[in-house]
């Protein structure tokens, strides 16, 4: 079975997940790097020196069975990438999803082939046209959806989420894209599991039930 | 060193410390019991059966040490409750705080004294004024902000609380009385930690900077 999963997505304690204003030289806003330290200091991230506890656990699920990704257009880039014919994204030439990954945008581009077995799709879909494609391409494998915080409340409204994994980062940011809105009742369709984590952060899954 | 607390402040996922609407039959509208189970299932609350775990070891800090609380209106009854001259609380002849007790109000009462040492008072001020007449009331014990979230959170803004102790509940409301509104940056002057528990919900302390 082909699950559909979100990873790692990092929210403050009043629930957003990005501050803002977001541009090329500060992709989350007046977050900065906040709402992500807890995953710099995992061995996921860093290699040479990162904790191998169970934030690191989480962290490393990103990763294993997932055959697509598909990213709101927020994530591939700041606003107004679209305009921009050079633009691939934030990652360099070799982007860690390794999949065919799709954005979603209402700008349609040519697909982009990058190194390491990424290739950028642009897609104009509701997320129940875009997962069909995603889980086509994944030939069997999951699918993740990797953000931002708008994508995944949409695709959470449309009830296409099997398993969704939060980090709350003990900040309050006031301001930026909140996940909840409009998700009243959201944990009856799901088991819920809490973990506070010795870094300070809390780590949530709800995992649909049925699933498993 | 008398102290400003706030004690079991039950929130959604989401944020929200009650649902809607309040009335006399659901004091904590659409949310009802729901933010409080965990409670109920500790010895704090059930004398004969409740758990003495961790739970309960949060739960039982709401009284000792505590000579006076200061709550707001929406706490004292249901809308319209100043209205009506037989109301005297939720809580019946011998109400649970068996100190003076302050209600925010900008209604003028004379005071409420009933059974096991709790006098309600009657109070139009604001949070700095009230405080200074809770501590007087205290004799140099503790004030607890009794709640609701829209009390706490103008004691929050007014940088007059010194302990603050919320349960984060797993459930999402979607509406209601939000805690963390206009709260950027709050955790700057606390210490803060997070625990979660067997029961599934997630305790969260902040202590004041220099405090202890």
């Amino acid at each position: 079975m082909s699950l559909t999963r979100v990873h790692n997505l990092s929210i403050s304690l009043d629930g957003f997940a990005t501050g803002e204003p977001q541009s090329l030289e500060a992709p989350f806003g007046h977050a900065g790097e906040r709402l992500h330290r807890w995953m710099f200091a995992t061995r996921y991230w860093d290699e040479d020196g990162g904790s191998l506890g169970v934030d690191n656990a989480f962290a490393e699920r990103h990763t294993p069975g997932v055959g697509a990704e598909i990213m709101g257009a927020n994530k591939f880039g700041p606003p107004g990438w679209q305009d921009d014919p050079e633009w691939k994204g934030w990652w360099g030439p070799n982007p860690p999803f390794h999949t065919p990954t799709f954005v979603l945008t209402h700008h349609a581009k040519p697909p982009m082939e990058m190194e390491g077995g990424t290739t950028f799709h642009f897609l104009d879909a509701s997320p129940a046209e875009a997962l069909a494609t995603a889980r086509e391409a994944a030939g069997g494998r999951d699918v993740r959806i990797g953000g931002g915080a708008t994508v995944v409340r949409d695709f959470l409204l449309a009830g296409l989420v099997d398993h969704l994994h939060l980090v709350q980062v003990p900040i309050l940011l006031g301001r930026g894209v909140r996940l909840w809105d409009g998700l009243e009742g959201l944990e009856e369709s799901f088991d819920v599991e809490a973990v506070s984590t010795p870094s300070g952060v809390t780590h949530l899954t709800f995992t649909r039930k049925g699933t498993t």
